[in-house]
């Protein structure tokens, strides 16, 4: 079918290109130049008409439409969707596959249906391995506003009866997406402390990659995360180069807040979260003030820095 | 080739199952009888031999013998190397593929080594599945007494050159397969409370399976633990009759305290064995302090209990 896709980086490229190859027609656009989008060239670009705006966009799309967003999550879909709100006709419909927040999913829906065009969130997971992989899509909104993108799913998805569905109505979609991240996070940091005590301990002289390729097969801790690590630990068994710097991108302290809104406990998914900040606090200040005290009460010395 | 499988449990009875199946000579032996031994009698006993002793056992061995023990670590592993220790000779391989300390198998390969009886140990994952689908092998020892089990190690693997490998000497491989358990620890914890987030979602209605289905192909949280947690919650979307109490076997506890000795921060591997701890705590003394504390300073009513 036609689709617009709206938003060219990383993932809206890959996507776009994996649904060219569905057989599917693409319009994209990207509001910075296709020449800054690394993501997109890598891509056979050649192939995806390219409108120069999204009212270009809009208009090369048969009724009833179909535009895709993958944009940053925040101000930036805000900004697309008012934008295409002037643009777009009852019975179009709006799909955001970022990252945004499932209260603002739900706020985009609700206002969104006044104009009569439905909004579809589409949590997305896979990945730069979504193209050749496929991407798991869990997907918020109306029934019949997801039916009619079926054909799209079946082709972003690993296959057309697996790894996508339609979760709940508006903002499921991304909740679903939310709580995916939050159980990454958690999943990679018991990876990341289980390798480190394995390098740790240096009476063994283990080798990390060799460990991980043997877990990949029969083991309980086998996953797509093990296949990276593995691969990672491969490429450079000692992470050399790599600063023990570990950014987040907003789904992880979402899950965190959300949990204590539902008074659920969620300690690991927490403490994930919490290890990712303390590992960008390069000057702690808590433990500044540890040493301080043990200094203060006991004698024990500090170290200067 | 010939090997002697003592322990017949739900591991080892599979384990000797899978090597009978791939055309090794299995002579069994479980100190209990074998009646009482469901997992045994699942596989095909009639093809296995079945020793009435040790000494039985070791008897019908061709030298240079092969004894796999799969028994509960701790006392019963001493006690049956003691035993063996009487009935093997010189150049006879003994393989702890049981949850050993690495400690305990340390000591035991320098033990045996003074009687020139090669100790292998091995941490050996998969559970119940290992026998359809193949165990992932960590082995620890001298290469050349790992190199003569490779016909066993290529049958109990899940492909001849996948999954199985010798990480380092005696210890290491009960040490690689407690940090594996750690990890794991980990992993079930951030699926657990990840799914009980989208439970306490109520707003959203989900379908628990469906999004673990959906998460499995495509998604970076897909895992083989997500696979059984789907078919856990598809026979039981609600967990019903299935207590909120987790038990350990041990390699937990053994992780954190190798990593409070390494002085390596090990946070949401220590807190998901907490967690274990804490479901098994009802009558939880700490909650009942804070409950008193607040009703102390603030007067805050308490629930009674």
């Amino acid at each position: 079918m036609d689709i617009g896709m709206v938003g060219l980086g990383r993932m809206g490229a890959n996507m776009a290109e994996r649904l060219r190859r569905g057989g599917h027609r693409v319009i994209g656009f990207d509001a910075k130049t296709a020449t800054e989008k690394p993501g997109f060239q890598r891509a056979n670009e050649q192939d995806i008409e390219r409108a120069a705006s999204l009212a270009a966009l809009v208009e090369r799309l048969p009724a009833p439409r179909a535009v895709w967003l993958m944009v940053p999550a925040g101000p930036a879909v805000d900004a697309t969707i008012e934008e295409l709100r002037l643009l777009l006709a009852h019975g179009d419909t709006l799909i955001d596959g970022g990252n945004s927040n499932y209260r603002d999913s739900q706020r985009r829906a609700q206002s969104l249906a006044e104009q009569h065009i439905d909004f579809v969130d589409c949590g997305t997971s896979g990945g730069i391995w979504g193209l050749s992989e496929g991407y798991s899509l869990m997907l918020g909104g109306g029934a019949a506003a997801v039916e009619r993108l079926r054909p799209l799913l079946e082709t972003l998805a690993p296959a057309a009866d697996r790894g996508w569905g339609r979760v709940g109505p508006a903002g499921a979609g991304h909740f679903a997406k939310m709580i995916h991240n939050g159980i990454e996070y958690g999943l990679m940091q018991a990876y990341a402390e289980g390798f480190s005590l394995l390098r740790h301990k240096q009476e063994f002289a283990l080798d990390l990659h060799q460990v991980a390729e043997i877990w990949r097969h029969g083991s309980v801790v086998r996953s797509w995360l093990l296949d990276l690590a593995s691969g990672a630990l491969g490429d450079n068994p000692a992470l050399d180069g790599i600063a023990p710097y570990v950014a987040d991108s907003g789904e992880g302290r979402w899950t965190v807040a959300e949990a204590i809104e539902l008074d659920v406990a969620a300690p690991v998914i927490t403490l994930a979260l919490l290890a990712r900040l303390r590992s960008r606090d390069e000057a702690s200040f808590s433990d500044k003030l540890l040493a301080a005290l043990r200094q203060q009460f006991g004698g024990h010395d500090i170290r200067k820095g």
